[in-house]
């Protein structure tokens, strides 16, 4: 099975989720909108979206296509993935738990997003910023750690398998928990930087992480878009004083 | 099995979206944050959300007890209760596909939330209502539009079960899109009241399920919470011109 991811190409953005756990798991891809030519970049990925209503049409990007299913939904694309790339616990309670925690990455995800954009997406960040400082500070003060501390306080409590979130192996969810520390760093490096202390276990977690054979070379690859100020984490020094 | 849902007693929120599908299937199950008594009410609630973390403690309500196994996140709920209560597609593709409409219908209902607190969910309306005003104009102007456009689009390109969004059977995604169709007319009636002729076969949709006899029954009953300005849909008349 040859995976099709669709994503818009110059950012990380909720792509970047799908896109570690194929990394990591060593799949058959193509990621439709980095590419060019006939039935490829973002035309493609626009086309899928208007096209057939009724028919698993996708609400937005990311969306993956395998074979003739078309799945949309980040967190949704993951648990469909997930036992298929061996990045999911075998039972359905590992399952629904690590998807649990998916979800609640993928809202701490949005939120981290409205920082940036608390009025409107359609709205540019200037026209929005007197707004984004006032939410900013709630999520730096608020929001990140009760996220924070919740994952944390997942691992401290554990009794078994205290390497990784949900079960005893590795699973998309670290991927995912990677990803987030990755966008809050990028995005808020001095709250984070404060904050360290209060997550080391986190902190190990995303190093083990980015230690996988497969997902440190895809990080040093020119396939690992960087984070920038189009995507979901921007770092707006004034949003993280 | 009797299910345990767990809520906050005083609004339909997101708990309600469970609570809908548990009543239309005649589901055996207690609103456990509701009822008094020991091991009861909220204290209870909250005890099971301290305890245990590592062990699918939940992030926030809504959460579901079915006998040793604890499933939070509403979207989660419903793919887990969905085939058990006989509210979903029977083949993986068509869980995926409800479950996808599922999480964007949660989409929705987070932005329609984050209206009248576009700041900070631990403020009060009041010390953010400049920015609500500016939110909520996007959200009538732009984001209604989106989603119910989309959501009718569904139904309107489907080419056999019209009469569902999900496959050719009543699943939970017509019971939550009943809700979101609720509360946004709860919440912004002159916007819904001049959008109506754009999504006629959502209308017709909500009618049905709100026909069912289990859930007609359910919604004349006390067990329905009226929606209220502490919940996710609010009628600020500011909000709504």
């Amino acid at each position: 099975m040859r995976y099709e991811l669709f994503y818009w190409p110059t950012i990380p953005g909720r792509g970047e989720f799908v896109r570690l756990a194929l990394e990591e798991a060593g799949a058959d891809y193509i990621d439709v909108a980095r590419l060019e030519g006939r039935g490829l970049g973002v035309p493609a990925m626009q086309a899928l979206m208007a096209a057939g209503r009724g028919d698993f049409a996708p609400f937005a990007p990311p969306f993956l296509r395998a074979g003739r299913l078309v799945v949309a939904q980040t967190a949704n694309i993951l648990a469909y993935l997930g036992p298929r790339l061996g990045l999911a616990p075998a039972a359905e309670a590992g399952r629904l738990w690590a998807h649990q925690l998916q979800l609640t990455i993928m809202d701490m995800v949005t939120e981290a997003h409205d920082t940036h954009h608390p009025i409107a997406g359609a709205l540019y960040y200037h026209e929005q910023k007197p707004q984004a400082l006032l939410r900013a500070a709630h999520f730096r003060g608020t929001r990140i750690p009760k996220f924070l501390d919740y994952f944390e306080g997942i691992l401290a409590h554990k009794t078994s398998g205290r390497a990784w979130m949900a079960g005893n192996a590795l699973t998309y969810v670290d991927l995912s928990m990677y990803q987030l520390l990755a966008g809050l760093n990028y995005a808020f490096p001095n709250t984070m930087a404060r904050r360290a202390r209060q997550h080391p276990r986190l902190i190990a977690l995303c190093a083990r992480v980015a230690a996988r054979p497969n997902t440190a070379a895809y990080l040093a690859s020119r396939r690992r878009l960087p984070f920038n100020e189009h995507g979901i984490f921007r770092r707006y020094p004034e949003l993280d004083p």
